[in-house]
Protein backbone atom coordinates (compact mmCIF):
# COMPACT_ATOMS: atom_id res chain seq x y z
CA UNK A 1 0.00 0.00 0.00
CA UNK A 2 1.54 3.31 -0.84
CA UNK A 3 1.08 6.28 1.63
CA UNK A 4 -1.10 9.14 -0.46
CA UNK A 5 1.60 12.60 -0.96
CA UNK A 6 -1.48 14.58 -0.13
CA UNK A 7 -4.10 15.57 2.76
CA UNK A 8 -6.88 12.77 2.54
CA UNK A 9 -8.31 14.85 5.93
CA UNK A 10 -8.99 11.27 7.38
CA UNK A 11 -7.30 8.44 7.63
CA UNK A 12 -6.53 7.10 4.22
CA UNK A 13 -7.68 3.68 4.95
CA UNK A 14 -7.17 0.37 3.44
CA UNK A 15 -7.37 -1.32 -0.13
CA UNK A 16 -10.83 -0.82 -1.39
CA UNK A 17 -12.65 -3.89 -0.93
CA UNK A 18 -14.77 -2.85 -3.93
CA UNK A 19 -11.76 -2.63 -6.41
CA UNK A 20 -13.27 -5.22 -8.45
CA UNK A 21 -15.44 -2.22 -9.50
CA UNK A 22 -12.86 0.22 -10.07
CA UNK A 23 -9.68 0.67 -12.36
CA UNK A 24 -6.49 0.99 -10.70
CA UNK A 25 -5.92 0.80 -6.86
CA UNK A 26 -8.02 2.90 -4.73
CA UNK A 27 -8.48 3.26 -0.92
CA UNK A 28 -11.55 3.07 1.65
CA UNK A 29 -12.18 4.57 4.94
CA UNK A 30 -15.33 4.13 6.16
CA UNK A 31 -16.57 7.24 8.46
CA UNK A 32 -20.12 6.26 9.17
CA UNK A 33 -21.19 2.42 8.48
CA UNK A 34 -25.30 2.49 7.60
CA UNK A 35 -27.28 1.58 10.53
CA UNK A 36 -30.59 2.29 11.38
CA UNK A 37 -30.41 5.29 13.80
CA UNK A 38 -28.71 7.65 11.09
CA UNK A 39 -29.94 5.83 7.62
CA UNK A 40 -26.42 7.60 6.30
CA UNK A 41 -23.43 5.71 4.42
CA UNK A 42 -20.47 8.02 4.40
CA UNK A 43 -16.79 7.06 3.08
CA UNK A 44 -13.39 8.67 2.23
CA UNK A 45 -12.18 7.50 -0.44
CA UNK A 46 -8.83 7.93 -2.16
CA UNK A 47 -7.30 7.02 -5.58
CA UNK A 48 -4.30 6.91 -7.02
CA UNK A 49 -3.53 8.53 -10.39
CA UNK A 50 -5.63 7.72 -13.20
CA UNK A 51 -7.32 5.41 -11.05
CA UNK A 52 -11.68 5.42 -10.91
CA UNK A 53 -14.90 4.10 -10.55
CA UNK A 54 -16.17 1.88 -13.07
CA UNK A 55 -19.56 3.87 -14.54
CA UNK A 56 -22.21 2.91 -12.25
CA UNK A 57 -25.71 4.41 -10.89
CA UNK A 58 -27.07 4.71 -7.05
CA UNK A 59 -30.62 4.95 -7.20
CA UNK A 60 -31.08 6.95 -4.54
CA UNK A 61 -28.28 9.59 -5.60
CA UNK A 62 -24.87 10.64 -4.10
CA UNK A 63 -23.24 13.83 -3.22
CA UNK A 64 -18.90 14.04 -3.17
CA UNK A 65 -17.00 16.39 -1.29
CA UNK A 66 -13.50 17.19 -2.96
CA UNK A 67 -10.89 17.44 -0.42
CA UNK A 68 -7.51 16.76 -1.84
CA UNK A 69 -5.63 16.49 -5.14
CA UNK A 70 -7.31 16.89 -8.25
CA UNK A 71 -10.19 14.72 -9.57
CA UNK A 72 -12.42 13.96 -12.56
CA UNK A 73 -16.40 13.05 -12.43
CA UNK A 74 -18.00 12.57 -15.82
CA UNK A 75 -22.21 11.80 -16.37
CA UNK A 76 -22.69 9.94 -19.24
CA UNK A 77 -23.22 12.21 -22.47
CA UNK A 78 -21.80 14.79 -20.75
CA UNK A 79 -18.36 16.56 -20.58
CA UNK A 80 -15.44 15.64 -17.66
CA UNK A 81 -15.30 18.03 -15.11
CA UNK A 82 -12.37 18.83 -13.52
CA UNK A 83 -12.71 18.70 -9.20
CA UNK A 84 -10.80 20.42 -7.09
CA UNK A 85 -9.97 20.63 -3.26
CA UNK A 86 -13.42 22.38 -1.84
CA UNK A 87 -15.85 21.44 -4.82
CA UNK A 88 -18.70 19.92 -4.25
CA UNK A 89 -20.90 17.04 -6.63
CA UNK A 90 -24.52 16.11 -6.27
CA UNK A 91 -25.33 12.65 -8.52
CA UNK A 92 -28.59 12.81 -9.24
CA UNK A 93 -30.58 9.28 -8.36
CA UNK A 94 -30.64 6.72 -11.55
CA UNK A 95 -27.82 9.02 -13.57
CA UNK A 96 -24.48 6.68 -15.07
CA UNK A 97 -21.62 8.33 -13.82
CA UNK A 98 -18.05 7.58 -12.92
CA UNK A 99 -15.35 9.41 -10.76
CA UNK A 100 -11.24 9.12 -10.13
CA UNK A 101 -8.20 11.07 -9.95
CA UNK A 102 -6.74 12.72 -12.94
CA UNK A 103 -3.98 11.09 -15.03
CA UNK A 104 -1.16 12.84 -12.94
CA UNK A 105 -2.70 13.45 -9.55
CA UNK A 106 -3.69 11.40 -6.26
CA UNK A 107 -7.25 12.59 -5.36
CA UNK A 108 -9.41 12.38 -2.18
CA UNK A 109 -13.17 12.66 -1.93
CA UNK A 110 -15.77 12.27 0.87
CA UNK A 111 -18.70 10.19 -0.36
CA UNK A 112 -22.16 10.25 1.36
CA UNK A 113 -25.20 8.16 -0.04
CA UNK A 114 -28.15 9.84 -0.11
CA UNK A 115 -32.03 8.32 0.17
CA UNK A 116 -31.04 5.60 2.26
CA UNK A 117 -31.98 3.00 3.33
CA UNK A 118 -33.21 2.32 -0.21
CA UNK A 119 -30.36 3.34 -2.55
CA UNK A 120 -29.39 0.56 -4.66
CA UNK A 121 -25.64 0.79 -6.73
CA UNK A 122 -26.02 -0.61 -10.00
CA UNK A 123 -22.03 -1.09 -11.49
CA UNK A 124 -21.38 -1.04 -14.82
CA UNK A 125 -18.14 -1.18 -17.42
CA UNK A 126 -15.26 -0.16 -16.67
CA UNK A 127 -14.25 3.51 -17.86
CA UNK A 128 -11.91 2.61 -21.05
CA UNK A 129 -9.03 4.29 -21.55
CA UNK A 130 -10.18 6.22 -24.31
CA UNK A 131 -13.01 7.64 -22.24
CA UNK A 132 -10.73 8.60 -19.65
CA UNK A 133 -8.41 10.40 -21.87
CA UNK B 1 -15.15 38.94 9.11
CA UNK B 2 -11.65 37.39 10.48
CA UNK B 3 -10.36 34.91 7.97
CA UNK B 4 -9.48 31.86 9.60
CA UNK B 5 -6.00 30.70 9.95
CA UNK B 6 -6.24 26.94 10.06
CA UNK B 7 -7.32 25.10 6.43
CA UNK B 8 -11.11 25.23 6.60
CA UNK B 9 -10.89 23.04 3.06
CA UNK B 10 -14.37 24.39 2.00
CA UNK B 11 -14.79 28.17 1.90
CA UNK B 12 -14.89 29.43 5.52
CA UNK B 13 -18.82 31.40 4.14
CA UNK B 14 -20.57 33.78 5.69
CA UNK B 15 -21.31 34.83 9.27
CA UNK B 16 -23.78 32.57 10.44
CA UNK B 17 -27.09 33.27 9.81
CA UNK B 18 -28.61 31.34 12.84
CA UNK B 19 -25.71 33.05 15.31
CA UNK B 20 -28.64 33.95 17.69
CA UNK B 21 -28.29 30.10 18.78
CA UNK B 22 -24.48 30.46 19.40
CA UNK B 23 -22.31 32.30 21.98
CA UNK B 24 -19.00 34.01 19.83
CA UNK B 25 -18.28 34.17 16.49
CA UNK B 26 -18.98 31.31 13.65
CA UNK B 27 -18.86 31.16 9.86
CA UNK B 28 -21.93 28.94 7.71
CA UNK B 29 -20.95 27.41 4.45
CA UNK B 30 -23.60 25.51 2.77
CA UNK B 31 -22.07 22.59 0.91
CA UNK B 32 -25.68 21.10 -0.43
CA UNK B 33 -29.05 22.58 0.98
CA UNK B 34 -31.87 20.24 1.23
CA UNK B 35 -34.30 19.34 -1.20
CA UNK B 36 -36.08 16.33 -2.00
CA UNK B 37 -33.86 14.88 -4.76
CA UNK B 38 -30.91 13.85 -2.12
CA UNK B 39 -33.01 14.53 1.46
CA UNK B 40 -29.63 15.53 2.68
CA UNK B 41 -28.40 19.01 4.30
CA UNK B 42 -24.63 19.06 4.56
CA UNK B 43 -22.66 22.57 5.38
CA UNK B 44 -19.02 23.20 6.71
CA UNK B 45 -19.15 25.51 9.89
CA UNK B 46 -15.71 27.25 11.66
CA UNK B 47 -15.75 28.86 14.48
CA UNK B 48 -13.74 31.20 16.24
CA UNK B 49 -11.79 30.80 19.67
CA UNK B 50 -14.43 29.74 22.65
CA UNK B 51 -17.06 30.23 19.87
CA UNK B 52 -19.84 26.89 20.52
CA UNK B 53 -23.77 26.18 19.77
CA UNK B 54 -26.38 26.78 22.59
CA UNK B 55 -26.91 23.13 23.61
CA UNK B 56 -29.77 21.70 21.09
CA UNK B 57 -30.76 18.49 19.95
CA UNK B 58 -32.04 17.30 16.28
CA UNK B 59 -35.09 14.75 16.44
CA UNK B 60 -33.03 13.00 13.29
CA UNK B 61 -29.26 13.03 14.98
CA UNK B 62 -26.50 14.58 12.58
CA UNK B 63 -22.76 13.63 12.20
CA UNK B 64 -20.14 15.81 12.13
CA UNK B 65 -16.56 15.35 10.31
CA UNK B 66 -13.66 17.18 11.88
CA UNK B 67 -11.72 19.07 9.40
CA UNK B 68 -9.28 21.32 11.17
CA UNK B 69 -8.44 23.01 14.55
CA UNK B 70 -9.49 21.58 18.03
CA UNK B 71 -12.72 21.69 19.21
CA UNK B 72 -14.98 20.47 21.86
CA UNK B 73 -18.58 17.61 21.82
CA UNK B 74 -20.47 17.21 24.67
CA UNK B 75 -23.57 15.07 24.92
CA UNK B 76 -25.84 16.27 28.14
CA UNK B 77 -24.16 14.28 31.53
CA UNK B 78 -21.31 13.28 30.02
CA UNK B 79 -17.68 13.82 29.85
CA UNK B 80 -16.47 17.13 27.02
CA UNK B 81 -15.07 15.40 24.15
CA UNK B 82 -12.19 16.96 22.55
CA UNK B 83 -11.41 16.65 18.85
CA UNK B 84 -9.30 17.12 16.32
CA UNK B 85 -8.79 16.89 12.44
CA UNK B 86 -9.98 13.19 10.82
CA UNK B 87 -12.82 12.66 14.20
CA UNK B 88 -16.28 11.33 13.59
CA UNK B 89 -18.94 12.67 15.78
CA UNK B 90 -22.17 10.84 15.34
CA UNK B 91 -24.93 12.31 17.19
CA UNK B 92 -28.09 10.43 18.07
CA UNK B 93 -31.65 11.63 17.45
CA UNK B 94 -32.95 13.83 20.48
CA UNK B 95 -29.67 14.13 22.46
CA UNK B 96 -28.48 17.26 24.45
CA UNK B 97 -25.37 18.50 23.56
CA UNK B 98 -23.33 21.21 22.28
CA UNK B 99 -20.22 21.48 19.82
CA UNK B 100 -17.39 24.21 19.63
CA UNK B 101 -14.34 25.61 19.20
CA UNK B 102 -11.51 24.74 22.01
CA UNK B 103 -10.85 28.57 24.42
CA UNK B 104 -7.46 28.90 22.13
CA UNK B 105 -8.04 27.23 18.59
CA UNK B 106 -10.53 27.84 15.65
CA UNK B 107 -12.42 25.18 14.60
CA UNK B 108 -14.40 23.44 11.38
CA UNK B 109 -16.32 20.48 10.73
CA UNK B 110 -18.82 19.38 8.25
CA UNK B 111 -21.84 18.70 9.88
CA UNK B 112 -24.14 16.49 7.84
CA UNK B 113 -28.13 16.56 9.21
CA UNK B 114 -29.12 12.74 9.09
CA UNK B 115 -33.21 11.14 8.52
CA UNK B 116 -33.94 14.63 6.44
CA UNK B 117 -36.64 15.59 5.55
CA UNK B 118 -38.24 14.66 9.02
CA UNK B 119 -35.44 16.33 11.40
CA UNK B 120 -36.15 19.18 13.73
CA UNK B 121 -34.06 21.26 16.03
CA UNK B 122 -34.20 22.59 18.95
CA UNK B 123 -32.52 25.06 20.25
CA UNK B 124 -32.12 25.06 23.89
CA UNK B 125 -29.99 27.66 26.33
CA UNK B 126 -26.47 28.95 26.03
CA UNK B 127 -22.98 27.01 27.05
CA UNK B 128 -21.98 28.71 30.12
CA UNK B 129 -18.41 29.74 30.68
CA UNK B 130 -18.24 27.23 33.88
CA UNK B 131 -20.21 24.76 31.56
CA UNK B 132 -17.64 25.41 28.61
CA UNK B 133 -14.92 25.18 30.98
Amino acid sequence: MKKAPIDTVFNQGEPNPYGEFFTGQTYLQRLSANNDVWNSSIANVTFEPSARTNWHKHDGGQILLVLAGEGRYQERGKEIRILHKGDVVRIPPDVEHWHGAAPDSWFTHISIETNLPDNQTTWLAPVSDTEYK
